[in-house]
C-alpha cells in the first residue's frame, strides 16, 4: 500500500490536473486555487484513497474522488470562514479578505458543484450510491453548521447536544470520505457502512481532542495558540461539560469566563477545568470514540495491511503519544 | 400532454412532498421553504416536464428533477440577492433581510446539494450524462454571475459580451432544463443537444425582451416599475447598445445618466435610445435568438404535439403580442 504522503500527493496532483489558477473568469477560480494551496492536511483524501486501496481497488483510480472530497471541506471552510468574519486560515487572509465576500460567496458555490462533479467520476454502476452518501453527508454538514450558529445564541446547550453537532459538521464528511473510498475499492455495502462509521467517530473523536489540545495541547505541536477557545468563549465540550458539572462552582466558572480576554483568563478557567475533572471526561470520550472507530474497522473484511494502515492512521490523529 | 398549469402544479407537489416547513434544525430549513413559496413563474421546471413528456416520456417520473431544477434557480437568487443586497423579491423581504446574510449563504448551499439531489433522481443508466448537464450548467452560471460582476467595474462592456454572459447566467439553465427533460422523456443524444440549444437561445431571448420591457413594457404587465434598470444605471444590453452607437451622442448620453434617479431621467434616456435606434436593434436580437431556438426545436424529431407545446410557450415568453 502507499503511505500517506503518498495519498496526499495523488490528491493534490488531481487537484493540480483542474489548471484551476489559469481558468477564467479569473475572480471565479483563483479564489479557488488559493484556497486550495493553503496546505491543510489533506486528510480526508487520504482516507478515501487509504479506503480505497485497503478494499483492493487502485487508488489511481480514485484521486478524482479524493480531489473531490478535499475541495468539499475547504468549500465548507471558505463559506464558514465567511459566516464566521474570520481573517486568517493556515496563516493567510481569508478569501473575504483578500478579495471580498462576494468573491468568497461565489467561489465557494463554485467549489460545491465542482466537488460534486469530481465524486461523480466514478465506475457508472457506483455513481447512484456514491453520489447519494455524498449528498447525505453534505446535508448533514449544513445541519451540523446550522447548530453550530444556533449554539452561539444558547447557554443550555448539553455535552450530549454538542456532540450531536460534530458529529454532523465533522465525523460526517470523514465518514463520507471512508465509505466512499472502500465503495471504488470494490468492497460490499456492509463493510462501506463499517468504514463509514469508523470515519465518524474518529472526526468525533478527532474534534474533541482538538478542544482538549487547545486547553492541554503542546504550544510547539499543536498549530494554533493554545487557550484560543477560552479567549473566545468558545462553546467546546470541555466548556459544555465544566458548565454542566459546575454545581456550587457556577458561578466561578462564570466568573472566568467574564475575564477581559489574557493569559490570566485561561489559568483560571483551567484550574476550574482541573477541579471539575473536565480534562479526564474529555480524554475518556476520545478514547471511547476511537474504540468504536476501532471496533467498527476490525468488523470489516479489509486485508490485515488495510487494517493496520488504518489503525496506524488512527492512532497517529488520536493517540495517546499526542 | 398537460398544461402549463399542470406542469407547473406537478413540480409544486414535488417540492411540497420535501416538507421542508416541517424539518430540522429549522433556521436551515425554514428560509428554503419561505424562498420557494415566494412564487415566481416555475417557468423552468415547466420547460423540463414539458420536453420530458414532448418525447414520451411520463412527466410524474420527471417531477422530482424538474423540482430540482426549480430548486437550483431559487438557490441563485437566494445567493445573487446577498451579493447584491436586494431588499426585496417577488415583493417579500429576501431571506437574509427577514433572518440574516448567514443564514442565506448556508441555507443556499443546503438548496444546492438539494436540487443535485433531486435532479439525480433518475433511472440509474441516465444519471451520469444528466449530472454532467447539471454541473456543466452550474459552473457556466457561476462563470457568468462571476462575469456580471467584473462588468460593473469596467467601462468597455460590448453587447457581445453582455450576451456572453446571459447565455451563461440565464440561458444555460433553460437549456439544462430542456436537455434534461428531453434525457427522461427517452429522446436520442442529438434531440437532447438540440433540445439545450433551443432552451439555451430562448433564455437568452427572454432576457434581451426583459431588458427592453424595463424601457418600453406596460407597467400593468411588466411586474416591474419601468424605468428600474435606467435609474440603477444597470448595463443592460440596450445601455451597452447605445454606448457602442453613440458616437457624438456619447456625452449626451453620459449626462443623462448623471441625472438624478428620477422620471426626467428615464425620458431623456428613453429619448437618446430612440435617436440610436437601440429599441429596434433590441427587439431584432430577441427575434434572431426566437427563431434560433424554433429552428433548434424544429430540427429535433419531437413529436408535434410537443412541438406546438413548446412553439406556443415560447410564442407566450417572447413573442410580438408582449
Amino acid at each position: 500500500m502507499l503511505t500517506i504522503k503518498e495519498y496526499s500527493a495523488l490528491a493534490a496532483k488531481a487537484i493540480d490536473n483542474l489548471n484551476l489558477s489559469s481558468r477564467k473568469p479569473e475572480k471565479l477560480y483563483q479564489p479557488i486555487a488559493y484556497t486550495l494551496e493553503g496546505g491543510g492536511k489533506r486528510l480526508r483524501p487520504v482516507m478515501l484513497l487509504m479506503a480505497a486501496e485497503a478494499f483492493g481497488g487502485d487508488p489511481e483510480e480514485a484521486a478524482d474522488p479524493a480531489a473531490g472530497i478535499e475541495i468539499f471541506h475547504n468549500f465548507t471552510l471558505l463559506h464558514d470562514d465567511v459566516m464566521d468574519s474570520s481573517d486568517t486560515r493556515h496563516g493567510l487572509p481569508t478569501v473575504h479578505k483578500k478579495w471580498d465576500a462576494n468573491t468568497a460567496i461565489l467561489s465557494g458555490d463554485a467549489m460545491l458543484t465542482l466537488a460534486t462533479e469530481l465524486i461523480s467520476r466514478v465506475e457508472p454502476q457506483m455513481l447512484p450510491e456514491i453520489l447519494q452518501t455524498f449528498n447525505q453527508m453534505a446535508m448533514r454538514l449544513y445541519d451540523g453548521q446550522r447548530l453550530d450558529m444556533d449554539f452561539e445564541s444558547r447557554n443550555d446547550v448539553t455535552p450530549a447536544e454538542y456532540r450531536e453537532m460534530i458529529e454532523c459538521k465533522t465525523g460526517a464528511l470523514m465518514g463520507a470520505a471512508t465509505r466512499i473510498g472502500a465503495l471504488i475499492g470494490g468492497s460490499s455495502q456492509e463493510d462501506a457502512r463499517k468504514m463509514e462509521e469508523f470515519g465518524m467517530h474518529l472526526g468525533v473523536a478527532f474534534q474533541i481532542q482538538d478542544d482538549w489540545l487547545d486547553v492541554y495541547g503542546d504550544p510547539a505541536t499543536f498549530g494554533k495558540p493554545i487557550g484560543g477557545d477560552i479567549l473566545n468563549d468558545k462553546k467546546t465540550f470541555l466548556l459544555l461539560t465544566a458548565i454542566e458539572r459546575a454545581g456550587s462552582l457556577r458561578n466561578a466558572l462564570n466568573s472566568a469566563f467574564s475575564l477581559p480576554p489574557t493569559e490570566e483568563k485561561i489559568k483560571s478557567v483551567r484550574g476550574l477545568y482541573s477541579l471539575l475533572g473536565v480534562s479526564e471526561i474529555a480524554a475518556r470520550t476520545v478514547s471511547e470514540e476511537s474504540k468504536a472507530a476501532i471496533d467498527a474497522l476490525e468488523a470489516t473484511s479489509m486485508s490485515e495491511e488495510g487494517r493496520d494502515a488504518f489503525r496506524k492512521l488512527a492512532e497517529s490523529l488520536v493517540g495517546r503519544d499526542k
